[in-house]
């Protein structure tokens, strides 16, 4: 028979019931206790605190859940306790904790939503972001950092082609959880959410998915093409702020965010040879046109014996490679997404009427400076990459990742020193 | 220095080179061939053939993609050679292999879109349905298969607080893909959807996920309570259509889906004990109220000293559970899904306007007969269950899923015999 306990269990008894998890973790939660001392980490674990964010060079963990946050507050003291309050919650939950200690009263909502109660972290990992809106919005310096804006944090220009829905694009603050589990991703963006009641709203959100391939290598994104093939040889110097950046910034990165709509009707309708032109490289290999190694050198000067380049003036390949743009280099960290299906009319032959996907890129890119990064490399690109006719950005934002964080203090903490 | 390969393969190069993966499955695809011969599978793989579609008792993947199509053409024989090919498609599938062998050239759209080229089938099942519109829509007969439709594929009442969305509801035909991997469940609806180009098109798709805990056990939902802690005693009885059917519905089930949006925002700021009012159960053990154990017997008739039932009369449990219901049972398997947010403006006090989740359950349910399964438990609850205050259902349907497919036949095969 079972046993019986209270229907409305005590303090001991709640605790007792809700304690597996936190002994999981160590035990050790004072109440309000900002970190658990000591904490026995529910492997795997990434760290939370170090020189960097983490979620930046991190491996890309399976899933990711991103939102951007608009600042509803207009006191500085309300973002610095937001801040606070994000920093310890985003450590706890790294190590598998719940967002807080469990409430002493079920007379009360819970300190946590508990939807990963029973799951490992699962690697992961929150970064935080800082948009302008943070600095000034709409002409108003709200919490006196107008003056402390980075150069670097640039409104993005208009580039060609842009469909950016508003409600799809900017914000005052950037969450990214990743993770190996949805949940735990999802878990995480709640529970800070959670903790800006108040202060901060969420403005859009996005998910999004990487499939590792079974034999290791290169990953495959929509296009059933292979993405991430090129990487910076060196990625410290591309990625990380460094002297040149207010203390705040350094070891931190400037994020660029796409969500770049792929036309999959469309290009599942074009010929596989159309394809590999587009892009400069052949879509099962991943090799450079007319190589046969993935990560063959891409010789862009190669020609035929007619003289006209092997790989296309307009292939995409060729306009993103650093040798187009002055040497600049990003590092992406991109996630396919799959938002349904939209009803569409198309406004040329043969008008075709009915169900597109919502799916394509969630395009992540870090580097020290939009400036020379993203913007860039990006400008030309806009105007003549043959891939356009099948992408269309709809939606993003830049923020400024904060470098990394110690023990004791909150994330961004150094930028409202001195201010 | 990388070897050269000519811009254009040829068909020997281009089936090398694509023939990683054939190889992968064994080989011996001729072209055309209904199904790989003696096809050495890439584990782990759950088999299609069989007395039964897969996906329905399969123990539960990670990530699920469902897409419900209306049918656009008006010839029966279309209808059969479409699910002749999304038979043989899914077959293949399910192996791990490419939708088609690759083509022979390149000037032409690949056969498959090849997102999925490495990964492994991670447990892929594709289960089939079929709505009320393949046997009759807005009166019209038009495969001349309405006089064999299924008295058990009823149209669902509408119960109390439906707010389905018609572009979220019914369709002529389902598909759900269920897979331990995203890209692969997306992939699978994919090449389905491009087979049915100018015969079927997508109505409305939904994907979900679940996560599975550390330790083994009942996963829990988005409302942090565990979901599924109960299922039938006996599976069969409750979820195969015996002899009372037709013969291509034996073996077979019905699928009742809903897509619950849950209040995330207002869950949260509820007090656990009125969470678990509403539930019946503890909210960490996932015990009967006023039990530890999460199997324990839910005994409806407990009261405490005032005679007041320990489980509310209107508590989800109560009402769910077949003593409820003369013994009414069905096999849940759903998801959790996250769709992002929307804006809300709420139509009552304190009229909190701004962003709420779209994000819930979907609910997927199979039993033998829909009237003495989900409406037949429903009924009471739609009106009763507490906790309809939290969840609206969005959209769904019912999908009559034929029994097993023999290698050679397609799915429903029998249906379209001797009508």
């Amino acid at each position: 028979m079972a046993s019986e306990v209270p229907t409305r269990p005590s303090r001991r008894g709640l605790l007792a019931a809700a304690g597996g998890l936190v002994a999981a973790v160590g035990g050790g939660f004072a109440a309000g206790a900002a970190v658990p001392q000591a904490a026995k980490a529910r492997a795997p674990v990434e760290p939370f605190f170090g020189a960097h964010q983490g979620g930046i060079v991190t491996p890309a963990q399976d899933h990711t859940y991103l939102a951007a946050f608009d600042l509803r507050t207009t006191k500085r003291e309300d973002v610095m306790k937001l801040l606070r309050s994000w920093t310890d919650t985003a450590a706890r939950m790294s190590l598998g904790a719940p967002a807080a200690p469990p409430a002493a009263t079920l007379d009360a909502p819970g300190t946590d939503s508990d939807e990963a109660l029973g799951l490992t972290p699962a690697r992961l990992t929150v970064t935080f972001g800082f948009g302008a809106g943070l600095f000034e919005k709409a002409g108003k310096d709200r919490y006196g950092l107008a003056v402390v804006r980075p150069a670097a944090l640039v409104d993005l220009p208009r580039f060609n082609g842009d469909q950016l829905v508003p409600t799809r694009t900017g914000g005052d603050l950037s969450v990214q959880a990743c993770s190996d589990d949805p949940m735990v991703a999802f878990h995480a963006v709640r529970q800070l959410s959670r903790l800006a009641y108040d202060i901060a709203e969420i403005r859009w959100t996005q998910s999004g998915f990487q499939s590792r391939q079974a034999k290791g290598g290169t990953p495959r994104n929509l296009m059933g093409f292979k993405d991430g093939t090129h990487s910076p040889p060196q990625v410290d110097p591309v990625v990380w702020v460094g002297t040149e950046g207010p203390a705040w910034m350094q070891g931190g990165s400037y994020v660029v965010v796409r969500r770049i709509r792929m036309a999959l009707e469309h290009w599942d309708r074009t010929n596989v040879g159309f394809q590999e032109q587009t892009l400069g490289r052949h879509k099962v290999s991943g090799a450079p046109l007319g190589l046969r190694d993935e990560f063959a050198p891409l010789r862009l000067d190669r020609a035929d014996k007619d003289g006209n380049p092997i790989i296309p003036e307009n292939a995409h390949v060729r306009l993103a490679n650093a040798a187009s743009n002055g040497g600049a280099e990003i590092l992406r960290r991109g996630y396919s997404y799959n938002d349904g299906v939209n009803f569409t009319a198309e406004r040329w032959p043969p008008w075709r009427q009915g169900m597109e996907y919502d799916a394509g890129l969630l395009f992540v890119a870090y580097q020290r400076d939009p400036r020379t990064g993203f913007v860039k490399i990006f400008e030309n690109m806009a105007k003549f990459d043959m891939l356009n006719q099948f992408v269309t950005h709809t939606g993003g934002g830049l923020f400024a990742c904060p470098g990394g964080v110690r023990e004791g203090e909150f994330v961004g903490q150094r930028l409202f020193v001195g201010v």
